[in-house]
């Protein structure tokens, strides 16, 4: 069947993480390759008590078709939240809520791009999010992104090439690095995307797992009009109900989206919405949050101080201040690949950086997950790891 | 933001329907334009059960993410229904779990069609597709639906061209027609999609619909291996949790099927998934479907009954053994749009059959639900078209 598939989809890259995932998955490896939020994040009686709640309360209307753009109250929520929040004049009918942000990624994609169209991709950038635009065939456009977010002349260097359909950033504890932009940087970003009209997709999947309790604002936040921003449930309440959400000013580019969602999958479980808006009005979501913060910040310094101890100090990483990862860079010219290799032989499991580039580069570096696995497991495991250099 | 949007979004039609259906909303109109289920087919209570039941049992499992083919005992039960009812030689690993029967419609059209690639449409046609496949810039070859499947003869005339990407057809209860392909059509359909090497994709939401209780087997039967089978829980269980699924026996397309599954939203709900399956296996699925069933013919009977009595006689319309709609056919060269402009002026609605081409031609053709109405309604909302002519 080869020869009958489209372009688009031999050009679009099996995650390669799957197949790493696979050999991570026996049960007396050590994982740190996954990038699942702990189970402590899922409020489970609570979440019962809201479908109990919310069959009883709305019968019929939990099950049946419902609108592509969501469930209103569940939209109305998430506004004043924005409002609230991040100070954003953000409208109820300014969301559409996705099948997770994953879904999201892709009606971007599909909506915007061209075969041939420049994207800027941070780099590395989010592979999931590489994977979706794949699909459409795009030229990405790298932007190395440094400790405290892109470099602002390479940025600029590709915003004056022109046709650049959108930006894509990750402003907050980002995957696959953990890093978080300065305010000096968000405001060279937003600078330039305006300078350059290329709309701004800010993904903040991450945001509200700031180790400290501050969250950012958004980059977009003194004029959303040329921006997309991306939020999702998965990190806070749950990632298998696959909910996220949209945020777009622009009217006609909203119409657009939600018709390319609605031929995507008509509109998101209407079951779920219901489930997660009667938890999120019964329950007080900051104080769950902040049970998560905590975890992974000693999850996150145990992995740290692990590293200090273990690694050669050839080997540098990042230090998150939030969210779910941490990079690791290998001296000059060293296969994170063959580290893996060596690795898993020793029943431990990572990322090599790989996939998180869009030129296909044979790496040196490396994502570790710390949020699903215990101060022991995490410290033997970079021992285990610390031997191998 | 016009110029800025893809070539592909710019050629999906926004749903037609939509439009109709927010016209059609008002407390007050008699609508049979929608295509809902029943409530009655929604088993809320065994399905309260079954949450309940899940999150006990499985725990953080049903809430965290999980794998992009889907929950592996909600594929093993598919698989063995297939084996038992259909005598179909299905295994678990040939299914995928998708976001209802739609994101398979879309998948499909990712993974098969380049620009200006042929594809096959029954004439009229399922909305849902014709929109899911336009984003992708088929050519569509329509083929004419008769009263027993499509013209044999124009649908060699179009694979002969050559090309041809997939036939989609959809042989029980079509929508919008009601139609049902008999055992003679369905042979010479097989006959041709493999003479020709032309994928078929059976998408039978509506099978197991079936007044009589017969259900009818697939076109592909004798030989899955050139065949997608669609098929999905919306229309016997509930629509609101999305879920779906697709048969593929052939490895390499399923894996690129999955791939764009993973691209598209990572995976369906987890949580839904453990509940249905645990609906299907603590309750009689089957005598669930025998109640759905009686209730549709009872609707299906009345409405024809009221249309012999207030239509007059040029209108023609079919006599569905299942599903859900009704397909009636006005005098050559009158508009069933201008109709649909009167008839909402007396509060009745249906969908006049122009979305369901894809050839953009005026029609003289109308949909009609009645599945979503009790029979006062029935019989009311039919009086007033009829009335209008």
């Amino acid at each position: 069947m080869n020869n009958i598939v489209s372009k688009r989809i031999r050009q679009t890259p099996p995650s390669f993480i799957r197949g790493i995932l696979k050999a991570a998955e026996s049960e007396d490896v050590i994982s740190f390759a996954g990038g699942l939020p702990n189970p402590i994040s899922f409020p489970q009686e609570a979440l019962k008590e809201s479908m109990d709640r919310v069959v009883t309360d709305y019968g019929s209307r939990v099950f049946q078709y419902s609108t592509t753009a969501g469930l209103l109250s569940l939209r109305e929520y998430i506004a004043e939240k924005y409002r609230n929040q991040y100070q954003l004049a953000v409208e109820p009918d300014d969301i559409i809520i996705t099948t997770g942000s994953q879904q999201a990624l892709d009606l971007i994609a599909k909506v915007l791009i061209d075969e041939g169209d420049n994207i800027i991709m941070e780099e590395p950038g989010y592979l999931g999010a590489i994977q979706a635009f794949s699909q459409y065939q795009p030229h990405f456009c790298g932007v190395t992104l440094l400790e405290d977010g892109p470099d602002i002349s390479q940025l600029e260097e590709v915003l004056k090439q022109g046709n650049v359909k959108f930006a894509y950033v990750v402003p907050n504890f980002q995957n696959p690095t953990g890093l978080t932009y300065s305010e000096e940087k968000r405001k060279a970003v937003l600078d330039l995307v305006r300078k350059y009209h290329c709309i701004l997709v800010e993904d903040d999947p991450y945001g509200e797992l700031s180790f400290s309790g501050k969250v950012n604002g958004y980059i977009s936040k003194d004029g959303l009009e040329e921006s997309i921003l991306l939020g999702t449930f998965s990190k806070t309440v749950t990632p298998g109900m696959r909910l996220g959400f949209m945020i777009i000013k622009d009217e006609k580019l909203r119409k657009y989206i939600n018709t390319a969602k609605e031929a995507a999958d008509l509109h998101s479980n209407i079951f779920s919405q219901y489930c997660l808006w009667d938890y999120v009005i019964h329950n007080d979501l900051q104080k769950h949050i902040q049970k998560i913060r905590e975890l992974y910040k000693e999850q996150c310094q145990t992995m740290i101080k692990a590293m200090e101890t273990y690694f050669p100090a050839e080997v540098t990483f990042t230090r998150p201040d939030g969210g779910m990862f941490i990079w690791a860079t290998l001296p000059e010219g060293q296969s994170a690949k063959d580290l893996f290799d060596k690795a898993i032989q020793k029943k431990v499991a990572f990322v090599p950086g790989d996939p998180f580039y869009t030129d296909g580069r044979a790496a040196n570096t490396m994502r570790l997950n710390y949020t699903n696995a215990s101060k022991e497991m995490i410290e033997e495991g970079i021992r285990r790891i610390g031997n191998l250099f």
